[in-house]
């Protein structure tokens, strides 16, 4: 079903923006983990928006309670409901908008699937859903760390800006010392000076997100469909504004195979290689490696400038948005991205005990 | 499960490259289709080896052969399974080869995941599987087209070498005119010289496939993990030797909101966008535009040239690889990727008429 | 998961019977239907505890909540979470049981299986989980209604007292006029009667629902492993304390192909048959036929009595449960039953729409 | 989809009775083991028609054809499809029947739902597509019996004719001394008179099956609707001709809780229950008790006498079927019963090992 993500360990995501609450089912988690419930506020903190003068200035604390699961703060091995409840409402702002079809906005094609739709704030297509994958994500988190595999993601572009060196040149702890967490501190700064200049013409600028998946054993990902690239680029995909992924080498293929094969080597017993265009998955499953993607985002559809539009009545509308919203999405896609990563690694890696006799 | 995709017409896949031979069965195709079966075969003869001097020499007839869920030359509701037997087995081909992990194949990972592996020119992980994906994506190509939806594919990148105009500025029924699959003529006979030597010395090389989807309704693709992009994003990256996926504007993100918001118009009673940086998805639904994306493929990695690696006792071997194989895999792609994108096409359809009471 | 149910119309259910409340996420359901929020808890009230001297005395008032998947009354094709808060939580009842394994309960297997269990009145497998299945199938039937469809189900036996005449004989208005919920109110009576007995001795009595459903079209249910009657199945044999399924002439196999194959004729124009051995459901298709099935519900384990077990470490104990439990489940089930069939044929009604091109 | 079975060890299943054949993909299955085609073959012959006097006198030889998943005789962790091809096609005997609906056959529903029916046999209808469960179930067995599980059926009633002693008090190795695979010798005579009186008549008589499984561990089963009896239940019910199923004390409901809740002691460190009313299951989990339950075949719907039915105009007919058919399905249900438990056991069986972190 379209709402439900995983295999083995599922999220069924529901909620709008401006409705009573966005949360979610957890379908699958192992039983007995004592759930870090700071950590999950957090990872949500991460993405919350008005933690920085580089996001929107909505100020929603975004606490997440759990509904079921637990029992004496551990999982139980049964659905682990949560919901984050919508505090703020401001769907007046939506108001004037609630007849016309902003462009680049899912405005036009719910309404055309559906019907009808949920004009406020977006609905079910504001990105404030994420917020069911972050705390699902962040869950997973634990259950990975456990397993020694850590996630780390950042912002690596924003408009021509770019932190473009290989992943390994950069101290990950620096990415969240900067409001764009880019894990160059030189290049964050520029980045944020963009995205300040690109707030105050009340336009928007889009950028990349790179992933580092660390520790991963070798095994995870099944051919030939749920191949471990095609289960996160799905994952990837499905996350709002996002317009590209690549793994590896990706887009980079002006390359002889003589050159990017990754040739296998005896490290002390372990198999390596020496060089990773595969980035760390071939045949559809983890080798060991570090395991690298990148994850493309338009600029936000939202802007503060006057528009051109049709409304339901297919009549030509000027309009201009209003409200507090983002200029650009990398800083908070960056815990998303990570939760995302993480609810496909921990879905293999269970999914791999279901294939042992 | 791994070997299934779709969720309404679903394929499930078998076979190796060396085995009986390589099939599927299609569960979920509506009734009473009349099957063009030449069709079929001439979509398998695209796919098929030995079709030109720049593709593997192997000459491999690949004949499709229908097993069940005919009756009469319709389709009867029933699961449609068919096979494509195998015919040369040249399999002595890889026995030098059997206990060591070739560079940037899956030996390695589907040896340790499983334990075992059959060496036979790759075994399941052989692009031959995606013949079973060729003749599922012909059949849901008959029933796209009874409902105006085409999908057209060429090779847009080998190498350097790129037919980089937007894709409205080519004719397309140039493509099938070259090996290549270029929809520019010109630009398919350099990319046709690269390729023959980069063949002359036993190399490789990476490429891109653009694909273009029309005539597809407004409304296909399910919010929220589901979306139309996701699920062609699934399906691209689940083919072999692919790195890469990106739709609509994709990783050309140094732009403004302001610039490539897609401002709708009433064309005659029509809603469309001036422009389609969207890539004719809205919120992962489809808005009646064409929907547009490309698909990155690194280079093969047999290469007919001397490697390092290391065999299974994880000592360092140096070895050749012999055979007929290709040294692009672009030509050969290109109806791959059609007939992926034909299978989502055609889910997405049926899915949402799952979604109507 | 093993915590959803269905396909294209998929409810994902969560909650403990002591914690903060049960729910559910309804994914797939159409958009633009108008609920109608009093019936479905007017269904809730069918089932809820307290509602008569012949089920437990616990007085919950079991109130549905709407968290998301609606605006203006109208479902939005959007996933519908709700929840029913627990209220009255008297799980000091349970804390002498909780390091013991009650006969016949699911403590000892969940215990084992997970290696801990929520101890508070069953956790998740407490029938309080049925909660979400009766809010569920009250959207379900509102969308059947629409269709035509109707679900009607009966207490047709307690221990030794049956109501077994053939379900057309009797007046189904009197089924929600007796506490018992039996469509045949002489033997309601006395049915009333044995429970009472049952109750006072604090024991309790299995029994028999019989369901009919009326008015579904001809070619509901999908072959070969998803049968119309194999989806009812598996749908009833979820429920808490069902121990067996039957439908049409069921285990009353004594008998000759000759005396029960239903003869087909023609009624006017539409094609039916002249019995009805087969129970509505031919090669697991609907026939236009009424459908008829009876569940079989075992004694509620719960028992105010004196009983012999052992604790976690294995030692034999005797105990005595305390609190207000029902003697005899089926009054309360009658909905329950309802509610899953709902289920079924609405997911069934969606999936014969995904079939057609 | 309708056509496969199983979450982490999935049968595809294909073809009609007479069309090339009927097979199977087995995706999920574990890499590593060594078939056994033997007994697989074995197996098939259990099921196969002409087996005895009792059973339909068409000699099908049916043998089974692996295409792929194994590689030097052991399961290599991909899909295991197999085909057993229709050797004998005497589709003429339906010639005349082709514009008719059978009176209980699936005839009227498949052409109702479809628009069109394979009139062969049967088409995908036929009981003849349990063979590819039979090969599938073959397989999960081997598996099992490495887990300890064994999986044993028997007839126990026909017609009237009950072996309706407890099935502890069987020797289980006469079961396939008698051609009516009763586990009661001395019964399964009178059954065998009975079977044959009733084919000189041209007549079908009804019965049911019992099943048997020992040595599950603890745990088997996933809470809340895949319940282990409920997955047996739709597993079951998908067979042909099945109308009910009931597991421990089934519809035998005339009890009180005093009377049938199965009280825990130590058996020597093993937790047991004294009595096993509830079938090896509870709470939806095996609880390392035998699980058993029992299965109801109507009568065989295709009989030897005339009959009154329409045709696809609606006119009324006369037919009168003639060919080989079974008397008694019983017989040859006992292995399909069989394997249907084995591919829910293996199924739940590695869906737990998905439990685990």
């Amino acid at each position: 079903m379209s709402n439900s993500f995983g295999q083995a360990f599922r999220l069924t995501s529901f909620g709008e923006s401006h409705g009573r609450g966005v949360g979610g089912i957890i379908d699958g988690c192992p039983a007995g983990v004592a759930l870090d419930l700071d950590f999950i506020q957090a990872e949500l903190n991460r993405r919350r928006p008005g933690q920085s003068s580089l996001t929107t200035s909505r100020d929603e604390p975004d606490v997440v309670e759990f509904l079921s699961g637990l029992f004496e703060g551990k999982t139980t091995g049964t659905p682990i409901a949560f919901c984050v409840w919508n505090a703020k409402q401001r769907s007046g702002d939506y108001d004037a908008m609630k007849d016309l079809f902003r462009p680049s906005h899912a405005d036009y094609t719910y309404y055309h699937k559906y019907g009808l739709r949920d004009n406020r704030g977006g609905g079910r297509s504001s990105a404030r859903e994420t917020v069911a994958r972050v705390v699902a994500g962040a869950v997973a988190k634990q259950l990975l760390k456990d397993l020694g595999i850590t996630i780390t993601a950042y912002t690596s572009q924003v408009g021509p800006i770019k932190a473009d060196k290989p992943y390994a040149s950069y101290d990950f702890s620096t990415i969240e010392q900067n409001p764009v967490r880019c894990a160059d501190p030189e290049v964050a700064i520029k980045m944020a000076e963009l995205i300040t200049s690109v707030k105050a013409k009340g336009d928007t600028i889009g950028g990349v997100v790179t992933c580092v998946v660390q520790g991963a054993p070798v095994g995870l990902g099944q051919p030939v469909f749920n191949k471990l690239h095609a289960a996160l680029g799905s994952a990837m995909l499905s996350i709002n504004a996002v317009k590209g992924f690549e793994y590896g080498m990706g887009f980079d293929v002006d390359h002889f195979g003589s050159e990017v094969n990754d040739v296998f080597y005896n490290d002390n017993g372990l198999i390596r290689t020496r060089t990773n265009y595969s980035g760390g998955i071939q045949g559809g499953i983890s080798n060991g490696e570090d395991i690298y993607f990148r994850v493309a985002f338009k600029p936000v559809a939202t802007i503060l400038m006057e528009q051109q539009t049709v409304n339901k009545q297919g009549e030509p509308v000027t309009f201009k948005a209003h409200g507090r919203h983002d200029p650009c999405v990398l800083p908070r896609a960056v815990p998303v991205v990570e939760a995302m990563a993480a609810l496909v690694l921990i879905d293999m890696y269970l999914l791999n005990n279901a294939n042992q006799a």
